[in-house]
């Protein structure tokens, strides 16, 4: 039979990332275009333990249904963590665990956006959230990223001229792809700006934990006086991705929508997965484990940058030193010969997998002359020999 | 400040069961409201070993992500499973693993409908289903069952005049709340009216193995030579609903949107659950698994069945006898002097709770006359004394 599909999928396909994954199966090539954890940043004996307890002392717990807000202890210790941590969350919010902090984006979208609505993001930014937003068939309007944060003259030029805007997307940490942090004087901005615009703000904030150097910046929720910010946290980078546990804090009466979505959703999040990361929150040093997660990406992230300084730099490309996440951002120079993409189409064919910078634009169509490098995923010895291949290339053909 | 919401979550409410959950809560109350598999049916001691084993083994592939169709090992098992024993799924179609059953609609009322399209459920519904429809803005038709399925009058006389229908929604075995199980003849002939009028059919079979007496019905997607028709599966009935699996077997095409729209909705399902699955269904005997289970349903079934018998059919009440599931559906009598939902709220107030039968249907504000029993979740205790008390009940009301 002939398939309709609704509006909202009809254009939606699978992203760039996912077709460049293909090649990145090869295992000839090197992949610096995942996203994933390093293994070793992984509690895998911790969670085994955990779970070898749970699953002794009180299963029926771990393998009935439960409620779709979450596992209460985990929902109150996490409260409690990004309350005296971070200063998050007030008596107007409240907290919901969900399938991974994606599924935030698509509960929070699906609540307040109609078809059409403008989600205004940050360009370049992740690609699984603008999905999410293009699956209600949203409207992206991107605004450029400097090496602060977002463009504010832009952003307000936006705010001012697009009809039907519902929210500002930001990841302020460590950014998705372009390693940017956006600085506390731009995040106060971006607030004042929501607020005179009377737009909502969705902050993302998954690499948070991951810093290596430099100073904690306050969350942009840390100055919501008036309700109008979600904040979207993870356990993902500092857990475990397998388990999807992420966590919305937000003003209730927004929460209350997105839990009748998740009821309708998936009911609730996997509960084992929340019983251990409850435990393990609880029971273990958990600033004992990020400090050694930060460890082993602040080692990762020198390295990379030295490789890059060693092999890519001197052909022209640059790249934002980063202080934290999983990503750095790399340029093509201005006189380059040829373009991004033939350069990534080139890198694979020479073994090497990068994300061209396009996939993560509003519109993928637009032109980029970055590429998105990864260093937690990759071995050392990945890293190096990736890196220089992409050195070696750059200098034959840029 | 004020919130703008969706036109889709605008009017979506928490389950009118959710409310009635709030009384269950009450230790003093006795629960028949729940649906809930038996605890006991849960193969806790299985799980456990299964666990301790992955995370010693392959700690990395079950913390880190992993794709979106799922589990590989797992999509494979499942699909052989489905082919082989109930000849679900052809070369036209594709397997994907979503977070529970409850997900599969999700996805697929997404892909396919519009806001305002149709849906053309059986009345009475499961309730979780029809509010994942209701999410998105589509317009329910009920079609009335009788003790064999829809009214296939109705359900004609529904697909002629109705405009933008984009399938019929069906859950053939033991259904939710009615216990009913739709012949082999009205499965043929609903597939033969879905191909006249050009729409699908979602066949939710979350109950399918739990059949306590009576032959089993091939199911509709076993007659699905158009690739017309999505088959929904869940392991939340024979495994554990806590860990959040289901499975969609569906046309490629269709496949194919929903996993673009679930890889924006949580990436993919919990790697460890699906992990034990397989585990379970390829290294434990299942087929003795399900023989048991069943052991445990129709004791349990056949038990509530004699209560009903013994003190409430002398009221008046009447109940079709169920062939499997974990519902039976009671009936007031015509004369009864108090409507169903006061019947049900003196319940409450009695000290026993079940779930009012408009909460089903397609319009809440609908009437009507039955009511929804669970037998799974309460002790045969529990099960004794709340029965007992309806029936007092009825005496002196009805």
């Amino acid at each position: 039979m002939e398939y309709i599909f609704s509006d909202k999928v009809q254009t939606l396909k699978p992203s760039a990332i996912r077709e460049i994954f293909k090649y990145a199966a090869d295992p000839t090539v090197v992949s610096l275009s995942a996203g994933n954890p390093a293994p070793e940043a992984f509690p895998a004996k911790e969670i085994a333990d955990i779970s070898d307890k749970i699953l002794r002392e009180e299963p029926i717990a771990a393998l009935q249904y439960s409620v779709t807000e979450g596992y209460p202890p985990l929902r109150s210790a996490v409260w409690d963590y990004m309350r005296k941590k971070y200063d998050v969350g007030t008596d107007a919010d409240d907290i919901l665990i969900t399938s991974g902090a994606q599924q935030i984006m698509e509960l929070f979208t699906k609540s307040v956006c109609n078809e059409g609505d403008v989600v205004i993001c940050e360009a370049p930014s992740f690609i699984g959230s603008l999905n999410s937003f293009r699956s209600f068939n949203c409207r992206l309007c991107g605004i450029p990223m400097e090496s602060d944060g977002m463009n504010l003259e832009l952003l307000e030029k936006a705010l001012k001229t697009e009809k039907n805007i519902r929210f500002i997307y930001i990841i302020a940490n460590f950014q998705n792809p372009s390693g940017i942090t956006t600085s506390f004087e731009k995040r106060k901005a971006i607030y004042e700006l929501a607020g005179k615009y009377n737009v909502m703000i969705l902050e993302d904030n998954p690499y948070g934990e991951l810093r290596i150097s430099g100073e904690d910046v306050p969350c942009i929720k840390s100055l919501d006086k008036d309700g109008r910010v979600v904040y979207a946290g993870s356990f993902s980078k500092v857990l475990s991705p397998g388990m999807r546990i992420g966590f919305a804090i937000a003003p209730k009466p927004v929460l209350q929508k997105m839990i009748v979505c998740k009821q309708g959703e998936d009911v609730h999040t996997n509960s084992w997965a929340q019983m251990v990361a409850y435990r393990f929150l609880t029971e273990y040093d958990f600033e004992a484990h990020l400090k050694k997660l930060r460890e082993i990406y602040r080692k990762k992230a020198n390295f990379c940058m030295e490789l890059l300084d060693k092999y890519l730099v001197p052909t022209g490309i640059t790249y934002e030193k980063i202080q934290g996440g999983l990503f750095i951002w790399c340029k093509l120079p201005e006189n380059a010969k040829i373009s991004m993409s033939e350069f990534c189409t080139k890198a694979v064919q020479n073994k090497v997998c990068v994300v061209p910078g396009n996939a993560f634009l509003t519109d993928e169509s637009e032109q980029s002359s970055s590429f998105r490098i990864n260093f937690s995923t990759p071995t050392d010895e990945q890293l190096e020999k990736g890196i220089k291949i992409l050195g070696k290339l750059a200098g034959e053909v840029l």
